[in-house]
């Protein structure tokens, strides 16, 4: 039986021979999940949890960037899951990822899983009242507050971080005011921010941010991160983290 | 009779003409001062209300770069303010600025004060317990929240600020978070912040924002300042702001 469907593709990450199932027409990874799954800092035999996990992107570059013992992550959509799990198994990485389809505001799903020291999450970025089209569409869901906001992930990390496990998020600055408070509110404090920019002399548009459960209170920003050069080129910055230098 | 004192030392702006008298060995105005002048947006006839004031910098650099009809600084020392109110004399701005010692703590005192359009403020960065030898030293009271916290400075602005009134503040980054926080809490929302590079390749060491009072949930981000090109320089940007090019 083949692994792929008709309406997806077998995409190559060019990092350690992973491949990725996604679908055609429907969201596909960006530079977003690239720079989270470079930013989450895992040591050895760490457990990890990918939030809105998607096709799965983010727990397979871990799974090859880092020694982390095992990752899971969380879908809401059943067909995403269940894609990501064939690329799991296209992988032959069975014993390290697993996805399981779940929403993570059904806090009896959130009890019954094992406290983890890490979170990742790319969640949708987008408002829920800021111009959906159609609440089924599958780009919408990844994108808008749909099926689950700011807030619930965050409650969600609450609830699944062991005592100062680490959460590692990427969102758009202009959501920061929102982050942060909501961050402190659910005691996940604010520990790390670095700034992705277009350019050197562009606003940023993409935001890393590394919170710790119960963590003291200090914010440490890092030096940003240009994605081009004047030219257009990519910057030696994201040449280094693609692993292409 | 002489304006200026023997422990004081008359500074050029190098803007308009306008000098500033300081303490020789007290703390003495910087970039901070500056770029949150520079930073403000302030429409002909406002009015602005300056807290922190200490030597008065920022109300003299506004009433050089902008026609806002009369601004009022605020300052705990009563030495600082009636120095301040001696530079007022010395460039004949009575008629603009007038400085008042004064404890923004002190609600009747805030009460007594005409709610304005703008409120700047570059107030003390750092922790009241971040290692404070002499709580009467004038250097720790501009740097560090012995008199005033950053929680009294919002509060104070949340009264004095007019309907929609907007407040400018310059600060550290690693106090981003209790900043974001303390503004939503006294509903004074973060409208646009910008950012302060020592260069390019450098983490932020200063923020500048801007918070509406019940202003709408949008929080925009400016391209960054780098102050230093790589060759030690002062760059562009900053020559720009000192008027210099």
């Amino acid at each position: 039986m083949s692994l792929l469907r008709e309406d997806e593709t077998l995409d190559d990450l060019q990092l350690k021979g992973i491949f990725v199932i996604q679908k055609k027409n429907a969201f596909r990874f960006g530079v977003d999940a690239v720079l989270l799954a470079n930013f989450a800092k895992i040591k050895r035999n760490m457990t990890v949890i990918d939030l809105c996990s998607g096709t799965g992107i983010i727990p397979f570059i871990i799974s090859a960037k880092t020694k982390a013992s095992n990752i899971l992550g969380i879908e809401i959509q059943e067909d995403m899951a269940d894609m990501a799990n064939r690329s799991v198994i296209y992988n032959k990485l069975n014993d390290k990822i697993k996805f399981i389809q779940g929403d993570i505001k059904n806090s009896n799903l959130i009890k019954s899983i094992t406290k983890t020291d890490v979170i990742t999450v790319n969640p949708p970025y987008k408002l829920q009242n800021s111009g959906i089209l159609n609440i089924n569409d599958k780009n919408a869901i990844a994108r808008h507050e749909v099926c689950c906001n700011l807030e619930d992930v965050i409650v969600a990390s609450r609830k699944l971080l062991k005592d100062n496990g680490k959460m590692f998020m990427v969102h758009r600055p202009e959501r920061l005011a929102d982050i942060l408070c909501l961050m402190r509110e659910y005691k996940i404090e604010p520990k790390v921010i670095q700034m992705i920019h277009p350019s050197v002399n562009k606003a940023p548009n993409i935001v890393l941010i590394e919170g710790q459960r119960d963590g003291g209170k200090f914010l440490k920003w890092m030096e940003p991160i240009y994605i081009h050069n004047h030219d257009g080129s990519y910057s030696t910055q994201i040449e280094k983290i693609y692993g292409r230098e």
